[in-house]
């Protein structure tokens, strides 16, 4: 026997009559069965009291069907759908989102678009349907109509990345210079001075972000910059920037990558001409995906915390909706991943 | 200045107008935009006839308002968040959905669950709260509590796999022993004869699936067998299964794995023993990852087309939802990718 659905109503109590109880916001009580740090220990304790008090259950309860919320978030990403599986960021990300949203009873409504276009229409129809109460905004472009759309559909959104200079929709973002510095900062303490990139896609605000990094890293460290080479993050395209880099009159020592999959065909491709990774060249990547230590030489790289991320993402974003403060959590640093893929330059 | 929303109603035409008009199904409306085969040309020519007569819009007119189904899909995957980058068949598997479900105006609903309880919990709300017409259910488990539990909930579900044996819920998916047959075929016209297996968790329905095609193959080849590893998909387990094959008094000449990432992780555990891949052994990944030609040697793999199977996928959920018939769509054949890392054994 299968239990009757249950549908709200009657004396089921809502995150809502937890809040009042314990004297706070919906946000807070959101970020205490979340375990989330910002609230103070007495409001924690009179929202445990509370739940207690009131039996109330997040999953069942959270969905207020007296309101007009859909209690769900919607998540756009943009580009060609064959591509989607390159991206370590996509799923993990996801995933993050969820593990955020499934406490609240909240759900994630995902659409993949090829391009602009359609892009806009999402968005328009999410609003427009009322499907969904906010929205994700990732992959942020130079130049993107996105924020002023969001705005002007008056749906609440959040930029996952870095805050926009005079932007008004909310951001949260890791530092992406962060990596960058530390993957110059071990290559210069292994004795390099004569190091290559092969940036990220043009036209991203996270590209243009890292490459000013990178000039920065280079300045402070006192040594000289090799113009980056861009590259689409695909493993042809690492190859290519790898080749265009090694046929330098003066070739790097030591090449950054800003992907795995384009260090990872970096690699083959120096191997391909006869060098040896680490020996003649040292190789460091960006993400560390699972193969990244399961090739030879393991790469060393930098490993961003993406799932923790999409988490305080999507608890940031259910916060905003419900009208409270957007506050900006504190993401975990990156940490940088030191493997058999890096040593110290040729004499 | 942004048009106003515009809401259904009024004179614009529904998908229904355009099925009454050609005298077809609403599911029939829905194959027809989506180009997909088994349409007659004749009913073809009615649809596309009466989509231009009505001025029909699929992602505008889409949406029934009038009537209660949320034209919404949910896919709950059941795996921990920290595991779901490792599986290149997920984001492919949600970007097909995608294609599929976007012309028809419908959205994708995506839930991650740690373990079964709160799978079950998912699909429960999903149901009760009328988010979804309908579910995918992927990754079968023998012995799935899932396909009894959406037919209890009454909600429309499509198994993401190989038809189930007496189950009453449809089933869209590849013959899964179509790859391991062609890979155990090209490594004997290879010459090897000694063959090992390192397949995939126990405990689901496609890895049995593939594991029984593996013992036929071998048996209609006249292969001896060695019983195949099972491992968990990771590099860490490919790695070991490897070791555990080549620590055999008769190592194998050959490894055939269940996906790229333990093959390649199959590799690197192979090279650091001293052996050369493929001249003192051959391996066959199965995924075909970006990776696959990145890597030295590339790898030789079966190729799924993972993005049509997903397309497919809605197209029959959304077809089984809107009452049509379930038709098992044609999927597009695994293809054999021969790379660099097999090779005729040494004699």
């Amino acid at each position: 026997m299968v239990q009757p659905p249950r549908r709200g109503g009657g004396g089921r109590p809502t995150i809502g009559d937890v809040a009042a109880l314990a004297q706070v916001s919906k946000a807070t009580v959101s970020f205490v069965i979340n375990d989330r740090p910002g609230v103070s220990p007495q409001a924690r304790q009179r929202v445990l009291d509370a739940i207690d008090q009131l039996g109330w259950q997040p999953n069942a309860g959270a969905r207020a069907l007296s309101t007009k919320r859909s209690q769900t978030l919607g998540l756009v990403m943009r580009r060609p759908p064959e591509l989607l599986s390159t991206d370590p960021f996509f799923p993990q990300f996801v995933a993050g989102i969820e593990t955020g949203l499934a406490p609240l009873g909240y759900a994630l409504v995902l659409q993949v678009v090829p391009d602009e276009e359609t892009e806009r229409q999402a968005y328009e129809r999410l609003a427009r349907d009322g499907r969904v109460d906010g929205v994700f905004l990732t992959d942020l472009r130079t130049d993107d109509p996105r924020p002023a759309l969001v705005t002007e559909l008056g749906i609440d959104a959040l930029i996952v990345g870095p805050p926009q200079h005079g932007g008004r929709v909310p951001a949260l973002g890791v530092d992406d210079g962060s990596g960058v510095r530390r993957a110059v900062s071990h290559l210069r303490s292994l004795g390099h001075r004569w190091i290559g990139h092969v940036c990220g896609a043009a036209g991203y605000v996270h590209t243009e972000a890292r490459c000013n990094a990178w000039r920065g890293a280079l300045a402070d460290a006192g040594l000289p910059e090799i113009p980056p080479v861009p590259a689409d993050f695909t493993g042809a395209a690492g190859a290519q920037a790898t080749h265009q880099l090694l046929d330098l009159d003066r070739p790097p020592t030591a090449i950054v990558y800003a992907n795995d999959l384009m260090a990872i065909a970096g690699i083959t491709a120096a191997t391909s001409r006869g060098l040896r990774v680490p020996e003649d060249l040292s190789v460091v990547g960006f993400d560390d995906i699972p193969l990244a230590d399961c090739i030879a030489p393991p790469l060393t790289t930098v490993r961003q915390d993406v799932l923790a991320w999409g988490r305080a993402a999507a608890q940031a974003l259910v916060s905003l909706t419900e009208g409270g403060e957007f506050q900006a959590a504190e993401l975990p640093p990156v940490e940088f991943v030191v493997r058999a893929s890096t040593a110290p330059p040729r004499t």
